[in-house]
């Protein structure tokens, strides 16, 4: 394993700082604009956020839109902590692949591409799952319970595979990346990873992914604890990713870092992409201004993760379904917050009075 | 006056319950998609509340969509209750009528079509305003804190002009109407209302506005004390309207009421449309069902109004504009919630084993 080679390694060097410059001129437009001041809320935020990563004011609209959905398996599933099957991952990457998730549904509705990724399904795909990218780093990750979840150089491959696709995405057109996840158990291994980069404790960050009693619930905290146990004060963000991490995880990981490499904004989804953000940043700390959250998942991880991101989602629907849906729903609101600083009036071209009866 | 007359009585005597076998099914459909059962939060109470305004499931994509922006003046200005002139609503209205304000960006983001009204302007509208709809009952509101703000006749017309509207929207062709306004001034009656139809103190529902000083908001508040003082304990709704509304407001909740009379659901903007719809309620109760919250205003009123009637609103983006754009950001998520109960595959459908390890 060469951790200075690959799409990885090469996009965490190439993370810029957004421009102080565009934010401001976007800062200031927003003073113009036909409206009170700050009354658009956070899709003025927004804005001045796609200004700052764009490099220009007023920013592009961010279009076209690419949501990677990267799915994996895990081993802990085998200490009882959801009672979903494991095949239910295989079969639903396959409904990605046929098109009837919901994560297909909204994206078709918002006028994004869904791309569907194998990094680390455990059991054999349905049907032919047509544009399925396989690039399986491992048929799941080993029960975290007990050891490492993944070797480092599967957790760094993974981050290569999740940096590949985001690459890959933008070379092909897209000016916006959307997270999305699959994978049954997949909210242990989350839960972990925020506990782990936000020094809270488990019993504060898991949840009941998509529906476990208390028992389960228990459970799943004392599995996590465990495995947190074994990580040392100086873990290196590669340490923490393989200890107590997922390959789809991962690969979210490095498809973020990619997006803010190539200077496009990043939506995330639910508490999968949280946990996927806290590695990212942990590599690439810049990568966080280039991240916008889509939706406060119900998940409890994921509101203490993205407050220490500094990311304020914009939905807050009760959902906590994975896939991108989240996400995805907040691309329409992305994109008007850009055109909002593209297309409206200002005072002085309207001819409206300003406050106070100044002309502004 | 002839209140048995006209469009706004005949669409308070149209509204009917919605529908609930429709209702039922969309709940029981949602039960066999490819998802955690209530993993899509919200969005599955707006799908299910489609198919019972429709009467049928899954529901229709409620499309195409009309936003109705009404326009008036307020004699409480002259109170001091807000910085901007009144001139402001004029000049308004000649930049929706030419396409520069935050609606008409967000109205065209969203593929909907903005309809002005003036209901109650008092100024000149400037240039040639084209496609306003000039339906103006009279120059503005008298000042609420010295008596009615307007006769009942002029409410009741108001009613009525909205009503119109709403009707003339429908048989166009919409399928989903959305609320927005333009008053300077019109937060004081929109509390005023509010605190009068959820018997909440004006201390608890007056809110800055646009932006005003403790100062400007204490006057406020005591002026929406001293109208609330001239209301008999048994006052009509038209009589509440009449002491302490506005034009623009009472044509909102006619638009409302056509709306649900016509089987469309109605999406509510902010604390402007949240007052409406409290006067909309007031003379047809079963129009609620017909409503869905767009987003939670800033102002306080819009709260306890949305408590009060019941509705959860989409956003909360801390949007205090008013105009309609919360709503208009809203209808997305809207018509993303029918398309899930209308294309999403089914466990059956996609093979997919149900959780515990059953074929749903």
């Amino acid at each position: 394993m060469d951790i200075t080679d690959g799409a990885f390694a090469h996009a965490v060097r190439e993370v810029k700082p957004v421009d102080p410059v565009s934010l401001a001129a976007a800062r200031h437009l927003h003073e113009r604009l036909t409206k009170p001041q700050g009354s658009l809320g956070d899709l003025e935020l927004i804005g001045i956020q796609l200004s700052a990563i764009a490099g220009v004011c007023p920013p592009p609209v961010p279009h076209p839109v690419t949501v990677g959905v990267f799915a994996g398996d895990h081993g802990v599933t085998a200490a009882g902590v959801t009672p979903w099957p494991t095949e239910v991952t295989a079969q639903m990457v396959a409904n990605f692949c046929a098109g009837g998730a919901a994560i297909n549904v909204i994206a078709r509705h918002v006028d994004a591409t869904v791309v569907v990724v194998d990094v680390g399904v455990a059991t054999p795909i349905p049907g032919d799952a047509t544009g399925l990218l396989r690039r399986n780093v491992a048929k799941g990750t080993s029960n975290l319970a007990s050891g490492p979840a993944m070797t480092e150089e599967q957790a760094w491959a993974a981050l290569t595979v999740g940096a590949e696709v985001g690459r890959d995405a933008v070379n092909a057109g897209a000016r916006m990346l959307v997270t999305g996840d699959m994978g049954i158990g997949n909210t242990t291994p989350s839960a972990a990873l925020i506990s782990a980069f936000t020094s809270t404790s488990p019993h504060l960050v898991t949840g009941r992914g998509t529906g476990i009693d208390d028992e389960t619930l228990r459970r799943k905290t004392e599995v996590i604890e465990i495995a947190l146990g074994r990580l040392g004060v100086d873990a290196s963000p590669l340490d923490v990713l393989a200890q107590v991490g997922g390959l789809e995880i991962a690969a979210l990981a490095g498809f973020m870092v990619a997006g803010a490499a190539a200077q496009v904004p990043v939506v995330l989804d639910g508490v999968i992409s949280v946990a996927a953000a806290l590695v990212a940043v942990a590599f690439a700390p810049e990568v966080r201004h280039y991240l916008i959250g889509g939706h406060r998942s119900s998940e409890p991880g994921a509101s203490a993760g993205l407050a220490a991101l500094g990311v304020v989602p914009l939905l807050d629907l009760g959902l906590r379904l994975g896939e991108g849906s989240g996400a995805a729903l907040a691309v329409p609101l992305v994109q008007g917050a850009a055109k909002i600083l593209r297309e409206m009036a200002t005072f002085d071209s309207a001819g409206v009075t300003g406050r106070d009866g100044l002309m502004s």
